[in-house]
């Protein structure tokens, strides 16, 4: 990250990252890849194992709780800890929070008290900052407010290949959505989550990740179910549309609308023989991703069917990834950087392929 | 199966399987098990270990070709083979045709020759006899037919519990379905199939199992999407249902139905603590049934949902067992035995409990 | 369970099980099928979905528990409760613990109270009851104790397969056994557990399996590593003997000492294409056994090996139902009922086929 | 890649890969990222998906066979092919074969007759090269030879930790080792290949990854037995070593011993909950390796046990990349560039760690 000392620098937003794991540190990354803004810390909670990432990448390492015991401790672990979170609170612009669910509230309102705006994750409830991101839906609408949320990586692939059909078709009607997610039961690093042989429905009936589009893009009227599998890495919608009547689409035409939509990634199964997300996974190391990340959507192009009115396809999700660079959309919109979503979309993918190597 | 000789002898139906595996070893247990019919031979393509279950059983043994050569070779492996496949066809009544893919119309060209009445597996095509099967459907429809096909694991689960809603609303009009199966990639006893860690998509959109379903109920419009994925004991259905408006129905009312429908278990997944395909077959293996089998459809109780005119539900379909008792009943239809669908399904039932013990 | 009454009557042995899950509704079910023993009550915590299953059985339902509300909790469920632990106890002879790990002190002590012989199983430590059992390793040796308890399912297959290889070379020398064992992570019914893509290694060094072998057969040397994996039907045993020099042992000679050993069965993979636990399982479905058990172990034979004084070997074991037999052995054992342990096997296995209906 | 024109120049080993699958495209670029060696030719079958990775890479590409039609192919998709294998050879100076199992002997005919040293992998037999290679057992009898073997894997990664041990006991004895291999039964990027739920055995006794260390390490007895299970991401290996008596290890000792030697990683699993293969992955993720790879070989360092003479521990290998750096080494071997092994470990380390961006 090079750039010319003097007026270009106080451009820079200074960023905290409040949690440290599977989404915490991809952020991180994601943040620090970018030329308009700089990680100026990150929290663990304790000395752990990771604290071993954080000071090989750099970062300034603070501590979760202001408690100075707990901070204390990291020092006796051999690590290097700045403070608590008040110190971290006093020094940025903004904070990611990337903590486990259920302590937002309580996050929030300590973000507030030190006039830090801030971003949460889907496992938040809309209702926390009564406004919701994904870049392609409502980027505008989330220019300068003082928290949002990022939705979950299911509503966040959900919005990037439903939101611009229903675009195009707006003045014909509203696009009506039936969602069947199964999702993957643990995440690849989790080794004591099952099951390992079995089908495991949620019978909280329709799941929520159907609501949570509305979140974003209320003119959408979808309803979804779930089900868990034994597989750790990625999760696969299969979706049907109805389209309103005189949509004018074709199976072609919409292959041309994602084509044309970022982070959404168009292969044929039948010629690429990656006939499933195994394959898609491997496709994103050997493109060299970080992690193996794909932050992209990939949609089969052989599996997308129009009949009539009813538009079929299946889309893949790398849980872990796809809401990484919409964190940094996010930080665009709330610290009035960019107003544009395409061109933070394009600034931030052109920063992330940079530090992938690609 | 105890008879007074005489006159009840020339009503017992003499059954030819032709192959012996997966299902032709539980459609021989389920016939053997009736009072009306009795397995006059089993087929198996060459002395291979399966032979040794055919022998345990008590079933005459025929080879599926009428090669010589071929039949010699069971007695060098110390099987007493009776003959050939035109033995098995002459001494036979009705033959249900358990053989893998693809040779239904040599085999049916085989049976017409014979003179003998045949039913085909899921595995062929409908046009192969023209008319399809399931007990609840269409019953009555294929009393002495010469051919018909009982549809596949997958079908004849969405006609269990679809075929009594669609009648309960039909004079409001035509409901119209959406499915997702999401299917074990291989069986229990297979151990070469995968994938182990991933999700695969079926590319062929809508799938065939949705169509399959307007062979035996023309009047239910339905279409379905399929994913793989990496289990072996169970496919689930994630299903939703648009009803006509004015049905009339309620999910209590609904699940009244489902409870008065022969074949179809209804549990509540919270209490039960049945909570994935798991403990559904371990259910299976508790009540005693023989391979653990489950021939019953299962839905949880708390997954159905019913908002306005959307029915939501999810169910687990046997693959191995669920289609066992419509070929009986199949048998009764087609050699016109029993027109009433419950009196047979219930006969069926009876004995398949009193072979489980239970 | 048909017998005479009078001076029959007093033959039968008393039994009952404390504790009715995986191990508990099996060790039931071989006792109700022996003719000298009957079951006297069968208990349940509270009043869960498990007691319907005792219901069917027709066992006579006990409260784990002493406490009245908690015994009352089965009438508002609908469940006839007899009593607590202690009126079970004063109508039993032999109570059989399968209760889960960890209470086995404070239950012995009441037990003793009561004045009832009881059995425990290998969750508990050897150190408990101070002698240990297997069938074969030292079924005489146990021969009218107050208290034993049968080794785990992975000693239990040790000792097998073990002990007529120790009886065999002892005049020669001991045998010097490292056991790997591959572990299946949780059981079928279980969906919780994991790992689902992932290979766990047991990090206490050596594990406790071996040394738990020497509790049965002191002369046996064995030390063993275990892993877990992502399957939930069988463990695998990966096993090297070193054999006593002029041990006068050939493959053969072994196979021929297994095949005269019971509850082992020997089969040739690449004949049989029972190439992995799969097909293993599938066998035991195939055979009919109740919940797709198998008790025997499971040794390929063309993975037997024996090269100069190292025999190498793998058997697969069904760690569900291999000790189930044990128990009705070791209650022989303990009441005095049967001296001879090849007797006892004999009589436990017979009866076990009878209501398995093979 | 920089380096000064001039003298230096000449000093750049040019280098072929025959084969560009999960081996093939690791290697070509471990091979590209050091500074005295370049690519100057890779090898795709036909034009499939794989050649845009060649593309995008920048390496060129060329055809398997020699062929015409075939390699015209190429042009027909798009893809500039320069030739066939033949022209690519005339213009290397080594050939890393990574083609495909049981055609090394075929390759190595053009190789000789071409006049270009060769290097193959694994799933080649020793007898076709008759010598072996890993860095640490056998660097320097490979200096200059015209072609060699890198061992698989598993052979890689046994005498990565064991050949420290023998070398430091000697002068004592010998070391005899029993391993037991659990192996991921398919590669990630692998849907087709099972077994979703088993345990398979490999029934040649004993396997013949033991035999095939003593190519590279005679002096070492080994025995080893293998398994298959359901994972995708490592083998483990569970090893007891039986120590010459006087052998003078600890278990401190034997760590000590490994922290010295290269490619090999100790963790501490309680501390650092690291308890599977599962988080051994996501540390190799987190370290920014490319397609997550991780070539070196993790040891749980409290699952290390060393009692009397017998030393127990385990190993996870990285099936897809623990080989890779050693075959730069092996070209530093037979182009007699560099005759001491750890400075070409370091040498290319460094570099690989360069690409890696660490």
């Amino acid at each position: 990250m090079v750039f010319s000392e003097g007026s270009m620098k106080q451009m820079v937003t200074k960023v905290a990252i409040n949690g440290f794991g599977t989404i915490g540190k991809r952020v991180a990354d994601a943040v620090d890849a970018q030329d308009d803004m700089e990680i100026v810390g990150v929290t663990k909670t304790s000395p752990s194992f990771g604290c071993e990432l954080v000071v090989r990448k750099g970062y300034p390492l603070y501590c979760t709780f202001d408690d100075n015991e707990k901070i204390g401790a990291f020092a006796d672990s051999g690590y290097e800890c700045k403070g608590g979170l008040s110190s971290l609170l006093s020094i940025c612009d903004v904070i990611i929070d990337c903590s486990p669910g259920k302590v937002g509230a309580e996050n929030l309102a300590k973000y507030k008290l030190a006039g830090v705006k801030s971003i949460f994750q889907g496992g938040e409830k809309h209702t926390l900052t009564d406004i919701s991101y994904t870049s392609s839906a409502n980027h505008s609408e989330n220019m300068d407010v003082d928290s949002t949320r990022v939705v979950s990586c299911n509503t966040t692939g959900l919005s990037r290949t439903l939101v611009p059909i229903s675009e195009f078709v707006k003045e014909k009607g509203k696009i009506s959505v039936n969602s069947v997610m199964i999702r993957r039961a643990a995440d690849p690093g989790d080794s004591s989550k099952g099951p390992i042989n079995a089908i495991k429905p949620v019978l909280k009936v329709p799941s929520h990740h159907g609501t949570d589009l509305m979140t974003v893009k209320p003119e959408i009227e979808i309803t979804s179910l779930a089900v868990a599998v034994p597989t750790t890495i990625m999760h696969v919608h299969a979706i049907t549309v109805t389209l309103p009547s005189g949509h004018g689409l074709s199976a072609e035409k919409v292959l041309e609308l994602w084509d044309n939509t970022p982070r959404v990634i168009l292969m044929n199964g039948a010629k690429t023989k990656i006939t499933s997300t195994a394959e898609v996974m491997e496709l994103a190391r050997d493109i060299g991703r970080k992690w193996g990340d794909l932050h992209e959507i990939f949609v089969w192009e052989d599996g997308v069917s129009l009949l009539d009115d009813t538009l079929y396809y299946f889309q893949a999700i790398h849980q872990e990834s796809d809401v990484i660079p919409e964190n940094v959309d996010a930080i665009r919109a709330i610290m009035n950087i960019e107003k544009d979503w395409k061109a933070s979309v394009d600034k931030t993918d052109k920063a992330i392929s940079a530090y992938n190597g690609i």
